[in-house]
Parts: structure tokens; C-alpha cells; sequence
């Protein structure tokens, strides 16, 4: 045996010791996953990232305690920990690290309303559709809608801060985390917050938690603030001939009205879509916004009727409404076909990048300008109202140069949006993906106070190394 | 000379010299107080905290770069900086420290808006409601309404995380705040967020700030979100047999409905009131709730048609709405008027407990029977949609043992607070009035990683010692 051999011998004997006892002191081997071939399953999130680690082993409590367990185990060893939600992540940031553990919430899923309170007690593990269900029964709504809520985790969308598309109005995930209970990276469980609506006693470590992905603490319980259930949308589509003109247009609604839902598609997008399927859009028409209102009663007729009159003043080509929620949805469609439709023509890159919302035709300009100069189609989609905007830059996975160009354009965008003032990422996180790019956008400064938290609370470095510092 | 006249004198010298140099690096004296007798005007917050010590200087910038000069000096010397806004804060927060300068920041104080991305741009001086009256010349609103707002500074709304009247359907200060200019304990300035809507980019040091009370840093330009002005209200009024009857109708009204106020006076205040000025109250009422709707034209009436079918069915005893803003604003002048009717009373000691709204009638009994048992009389308003409540000691400064015995009951409030699960501080912050209790209600291992971040953000420890943690 060469020395290597033997070194690696040594480490497999050394891992399934540890492994070992990572399993005595959870009382079972069914809370890990040893088996390679599974393990394969928790190792990347939808970012793929080819970089993602071989993890030692995949770790499935299905109580806080035993993620404070797990938490101890790795914390003595000095062992890396990944926290993983469904695995809907785009950033990366549950890509696993070689030699770490994933340490997979997905057994924790529990789901309890307190009507009275309007909270909803949730484990990180249950998903956001879930947790709007549950709170539908009794009349209440959970509002945060990233678009894959079907299937991302509570505890995810928790990590990442997520938004979605009704956020322009109802404000994103921390706006809704009333209380959180956490493990600390030493295995510590602490509760912050709880059903209470307002508190300002201490530092705000419940704010401070929400968007950390992963990096402060694993989230094992969560209090989320509910409210009284949406009224029936009216809807409004509106086609412009260029983005400038329905950026104006998203300028000069949310300066009267709020809409509920304020998604624009660029030209590119809206072709994409009738390429798929005919849904009767303008393939001429530069973009599309689509808005909602749910003042409820004849008030969201009326405020769309507003939007409309904006629309108009502004120039637009065409501009239909209903009061219809059907008919409404239908309209709707044709924005979540994008990502669908747009999956179609190759390998994804999704940006996330954001900038106040009156320099959005200056970033998709120049959005244009980096496809065309980088050989790439980039369509776009965005949340318009919060100047949140998805990129979504196509290429051939079986072309070393195609996907060359993709990364290219990928962190030029992110430049451009940085030097608009604007963030590389306005609802994803950072993650793997976007870590290099953070610097330039926080500054070295910045950067330094983060490192100082996350040294204070993480000394060890073992949550989720790596990822966002 | 003794001993201690000789150390007493070398110290005279020693802050004298201190202060020339710091008078010196900030380039003039006008920026510098040092008269005792106009040093007295910043000694104190509404707090009047009788143990505020004598400071050395009042430091008094006109910009961002003097306040980070003056930081540079007190952290070179390792001298306690107290940041102020307008000294309204109400939990002792802004009391002088002795031999430590009082860094005031009521010279910065320009407002500027930016009406295409609807935010304000805001130096911390600037009160509430010059912003408030900033936007509202180009038809968008500030909603964060702490009952002070005339007199308050943003730069203490945001130290505090500050509520308000409006907060029930609006939110508080945080979700308001898009960025902040800070300068470090150091003296680093640094920049969060900006213009914005949305940014997940790096760890949520912004919402950290928020709320830090002076002990992080000190904010010298903030970036504020405006939403469209509000729509003209409509408003009920009704009265209850008892709070528990009320607070029955709170929790239904909030399951249902939204309104933009609902704000409750228990039968103490209610009288407190009558008895200054015959407002045609029900003086035999247990408790009173206002509400208001703003959802605009017709859905403002329907809303709070709503609100009244719930006060009908829970048994309210009278119930008076009108669409009439005018008539409404009538309505709310009862709740306006109820701190200067009880502060007639005699000398206050305001509480600002908070608990799950479900809860509010236990924590309003155990109010009463700590009155009773203390012999004092606690009249108490409360944000009884957010179940925040404000219990207001009344007491005879010139009697000991009514100071006494008024001190006794405020800590027993807070406690009962904690005991339902509850915060001692919804709205006004820890500062140091309440310091001695967060550690009750926050728990040893809380306390250590706030703790940790304060360490680390401040190894010194200069920034308002004595405050919070």
C-alpha cells in the first residue's frame, strides 16, 4: 500500500467511527444515511453545483433534539454541517461539503394553527404550500409566494428571506417570523420571539436569523404571522413596446396604488412562452406587466381600473382587465409559464438580481447588451413592483464554450446590477453560487462586521462553510 | 489638598484636554457643549432616569463625518458615547453617562424624496413628522406612528424599532427601513441596504441595527420605504361589559378583517378622560375599542360594517361608526386624550408590556390586582391588535412611598408579562429602565449570543454602556 492508500484507509476507519457514534448518540441508524447511492440524493440543491462535496454521511432527525444532537456530534469533531430544507435552493446553498454532514430537516414537518393568535407553529421541513393550506382551512392566509412554493421548505424560505410575487404588497418572509426556535452550532437550543405581534426587547437575533442560510443556526420551529385570507383578485395585462415604458408605467402605479402582484415579462420571455403554446400574446410588443389587486368588493375594480388609466397615460399598446379570479388566473398563466417554457430551450442560469425600480430599464438594457455580446438568450421576468428581476440565461449543457459564455454572462449581470446600486440577489440568497461576487457588493467593511458575527456565533466555522461569508 | 482633591483636580485637567482635542478634530467649538447648565438639557430622556450621569461634553455634528470623528476620539480614548435623537425615548435609553459624551444628532436633519423610488432619504435628527409631511407633499405616506410623533426623532424610531397606532395593518420601523448609513464604534462608517426593494444579498445587518437602541452603532442617514397616502378613514367606536369581552372581539375582528387601527381604553382611562372632559363616554363600560378602516371608497365602510357585526355578536353595549373622517377623527381624540388626562393624575410611570392578543384579557386583570395590591391606580391604553398595551403607573412623585410602591407594581407588570409568554417591551425598547428584567424574559444562553454580537461589534464597549445588555 502507498502512503495515500493508507492515509485513506485510515480516514474511512476514522469516518465510520465517528459515524458510528453520530449514531449511537442518536439512538438509531434510521436517522442516517450512509449508503452512497442515497446519499447522492442530498448532496445538490437545483443550483447542481458540480463543486458540491461528498458528505460523510446524511442526518434525519425527526425532533429538535435530535438536531441538537447532531449539532453536539459535529461541534466536538470539528465537522462541517450542511442544513437542508426540500433542496429547492438556486444558490447553492445547500450544496454539501466534502468530509461535512447534511443535516436534512425533512422529517420535521409538523404543522399547528392557533386561530386566535393567527400564528402557525411550523417545523422547518413542511412546505410553504402546506403552510398556506393549513392556515386556509381556518379563513387565514400565510401571503409569502416564492414561485416554487409547492414544493421549497418553510425553513428554506426562512433561510433565504424568500419573497414571491405578492411581496410587492404583503412584504416577504421576515415580515411574517414572529418567533424562531434555533440550534446553535454548538448544539445549544435557544427560542427567540414567539406569538407575541411586537417586541423590541434585545437585540433583533430574530431578524438577524431569517436570510443567514444556514450559516447562524438550524432552525428547528417557527411561529409565522397569518392573516385574514386574500379577497378575490381583480387582473390587469397590459403590452408596452419597450421596458422602459412599462417600467415607467410600474413607476407611476405604485406611486397611487398597491398592487398585489406586479410581474413584467421582457420581449424574449413573452416569445418563449407563445413558442410553447399560443396563449395569444403580443410576440410584438417589447413588455408585459401583469397586476393584480385585492382591495376586495368593487375597490380592486376600481384600483385596477387606475393601473389601467396609468397603463394607458403611459402609452401602452394594448391593456386588458377582469374582475374574473378565473379569468384572472388565466392571464396569470402566462407568467408562470415562463420558467416552463424558457426550461425548454437549453441548460438554466436564474439570476436574482434587484435595483430600485426607476433603473430597471437601465439594468434590462444592459441585460440585452451582455446577451447579445455574450451569444446568450437571456430572457427575463420580474417581480416589477420591487424592481426584483429573474434573468434566466440559456445554454447548451453539452457545450464546454456555450455554458463558458452562460458563467460569463451570469456574473456580468450581477456587475451591472452592483453598479446600479442594486443587489446580486433580491430573494435566492447567496449561497456557493454568488459568494464571490458579495464583496463587491457589501464592501470590504461590511463584509468584516458579518465575519465578526458569524465568528461570534459559529467560532468553529462549521455551519454551512462555505456558503454567503 | 487631600488625596482625592488632587486626583479629582488631575482628572478636571485630563477631560479638559480630552475635550480640546475633540473640539479640535471636529474643527470648532460650535459642534462642542460643555457649559454644565446647557449640558443639563441632554442629561435626561422622558425617562427622567434620576441615576443619568454627569457627561463630559455634548457633541453635537453637522454631518456624518463629524460623527464619525467623534467616535474615532471616543474609541482612541475608550470614553462612553450615548446617542441622541430627540430625547423622547421613554425607557431611559438616551440618560448621559457619567464622564462620556452625549452624542446628539439633532443637527442632522435634512429629508430629502426621491418620489420615482418612493423612499425618503432621512438624516436621523429629522422628527417623524417632518418626514411624514415631507411625503405627504408628494402624495406617499411614512406610516410608522409612535403616539409621539411630533416630537420624535427617526433616528429614535429606528433605534427602538418603534410602533405606533397604524402598525396593526402597516408594520413598525424595520419594515420600513431600506438602508442605513451607520458609523461603527470605531469610527468605520459603513452603508446597508439602499434604494432597493428587496435584498437578500449577506447577512440581515440592517434589520440587526434596527432597534440595537445606540448600542451597535450610530445611524447617520437612513433610506425609508413610503407607501401611497392613505385612503380616509372609516371608524367605530364600541363599548364592552368588560375587556375580556373586548378583547374577544379583537381576536375575531382580526380574523377576519384588517383594520389600519384598533386600539382599546380599559374602564381606568375611559374615566381618566371623562373626568377632565365630558366626552360623552360610557363611564360604566368595562372597555372601549376604536377601530379604523382605510381600504378606500366604499371597502372602508364595509370593513368596518364587518368590525360592528363582530362587536354586536360578542355583545358590545353600544356600537357608533361613521365614513365621516372628520367624525372619526372625533372619535379618536378619546384615545389621544388619554395620556394627558391621566397624566393630571399625577407623576407617570408608562409600561409598554406586550403578550399574544388572545391573552390580553388575563394580562389586564393581573394589571388590575396589581394595582389594588399596590394601592396605586394603573389606567391602561393599549395597541390591542398587537395585544401591545401601555399600563400607565400613576404616582405621587412627592411621596416616597407612592414612588415606592409604584416601582413595585411596574417591575410585577413586567413580570406577568413574562409569565404569559410576553415581552416587557413592545414598542419603547429595553434602554435602561428595563435592562434588569430582559435577561427574565430573554434566558441565559439569549443573553450570551447578544452578548456575543455586541462584543463584536463593539469590544470596547463604548457605545451607550449601561443600555439594553
Amino acid at each position: 500500500m502507498t502512503t495515500s492508500e493508507v492515509r485513506a484507509g485510515l480516514g474511512r476507519k476514522v469516518a465510520a467511527d465517528l459515524v458510528a457514534e453520530l449514531v449511537s448518540e442518536l439512538g438509531g441508524e434510521q436517522f442516517v444515511i450512509i449508503d452512497p447511492d442515497l446519499i447522492e440524493n442530498y448532496r445538490y440543491d437545483w443550483a447542481r453545483d458540480p463543486a458540491a462535496g461528498r458528505p460523510l454521511a446524511v442526518v434525519r432527525p425527526e425532533d429538535a433534539a435530535g438536531v441538537a444532537t447532531a449539532m453536539r456530534w459535529a461541534h466536538r469533531h470539528r465537522i462541517a454541517v450542511v442544513p437542508r430544507g426540500a433542496g429547492s435552493g438556486l444558490s447553492g446553498g445547500s450544496s454539501a461539503v466534502e468530509g461535512g454532514i447534511v443535516l436534512s430537516l425533512d422529517r420535521l414537518r409538523a404543522i399547528e394553527i392557533d386561530v386566535d393568535c393567527r400564528v402557525a407553529i411550523v417545523e422547518p421541513g413542511a412546505l410553504n404550500a402546506e403552510v398556506k393550506a393549513a392556515a386556509r382551512e381556518h379563513g387565514l392566509w400565510y401571503p409569502p409566494d416564492p414561485s416554487s412554493f409547492e414544493i421549497c421548505s418553510i425553513g428554506g424560505n426562512i433561510a433565504t428571506n424568500a419573497g414571491g410575487l405578492c411581496c410587492v404588497k404583503y412584504g416577504v418572509t421576515s415580515d411574517y417570523v414572529l418567533g424562531l426556535d434555533v440550534v446553535l452550532a454548538d448544539g445549544t437550543p435557544i427560542s427567540l420571539g414567539g406569538k407575541r405581534l411586537k417586541d423590541v426587547a434585545g437585540l433583533s437575533l430574530l431578524k438577524l436569523f431569517v436570510g443567514s442560510e444556514g450559516t447562524l443556526g438550524v432552525v428547528t420551529r417557527a411561529v409565522l404571522r397569518l392573516i385574514p385570507a386574500q379577497q378575490p383578485p381583480s387582473t390587469l395585462v397590459a403590452f408596452f413596446d419597450t421596458v422602459a415604458q412599462a417600467a415607467e408605467a410600474v413607476v407611476a402605479i405604485t406611486r397611487t396604488t398597491r398592487p398585489a402582484m406586479l410581474e413584467l415579462m421582457d420581449s424574449a420571455s413573452i416569445n418563449a412562452v407563445e413558442d410553447v403554446r399560443s396563449m395569444g400574446l403580443d410576440r410584438t410588443a417589447g413588455a408585459l406587466l401583469l397586476a393584480q389587486s385585492d382591495v376586495g368588493g368593487s375597490g380592486a375594480s376600481a384600483e385596477i381600473a387606475q393601473v389601467r388609466a396609468v397603463c394607458d397615460s403611459v402609452g401602452a399598446r394594448e391593456v386588458f382587465t377582469t374582475d374574473d379570479p378565473v379569468e384572472g388566473e388565466l392571464f396569470a398563466a402566462a407568467r408562470r409559464a415562463a420558467f416552463p417554457a424558457i426550461e425548454r430551450r437549453g441548460a438554466l442560469m436564474l439570476e436574482d438580481v434587484g435595483v430600485a425600480v426607476p433603473l430597471l430599464p437601465r439594468l434590462l438594457e444592459g441585460i440585452t447588451e451582455i446577451a447579445e455580446r455574450n451569444g446568450v438568450e437571456i430572457p427575463t421576468v420580474a417581480h416589477a413592483g420591487d424592481g426584483n428581476t429573474h434573468p434566466i440565461v440559456v445554454y447548451d449543457v453539452n457545450d464546454p464554450d456555450s455554458r463558458r459564455r452562460a458563467n460569463s454572462a451570469f456574473a456580468e449581470i450581477m456587475r451591472l446590477a452592483i453598479s446600479l446600486d442594486g443587489t446580486i440577489t433580491g430573494e435566492h440568497g447567496v449561497g456557493r453560487l454568488k459568494k464571490d461576487h458579495l464583496p463587491d457588493q457589501l464592501g470590504p467593511e461590511v463584509m468584516a462586521i458579518s465575519r465578526a458575527i458569524k465568528n461570534a456565533l459559529d467560532p468553529s466555522g462549521i455551519l454551512n462553510p462555505g456558503a454567503v461569508l
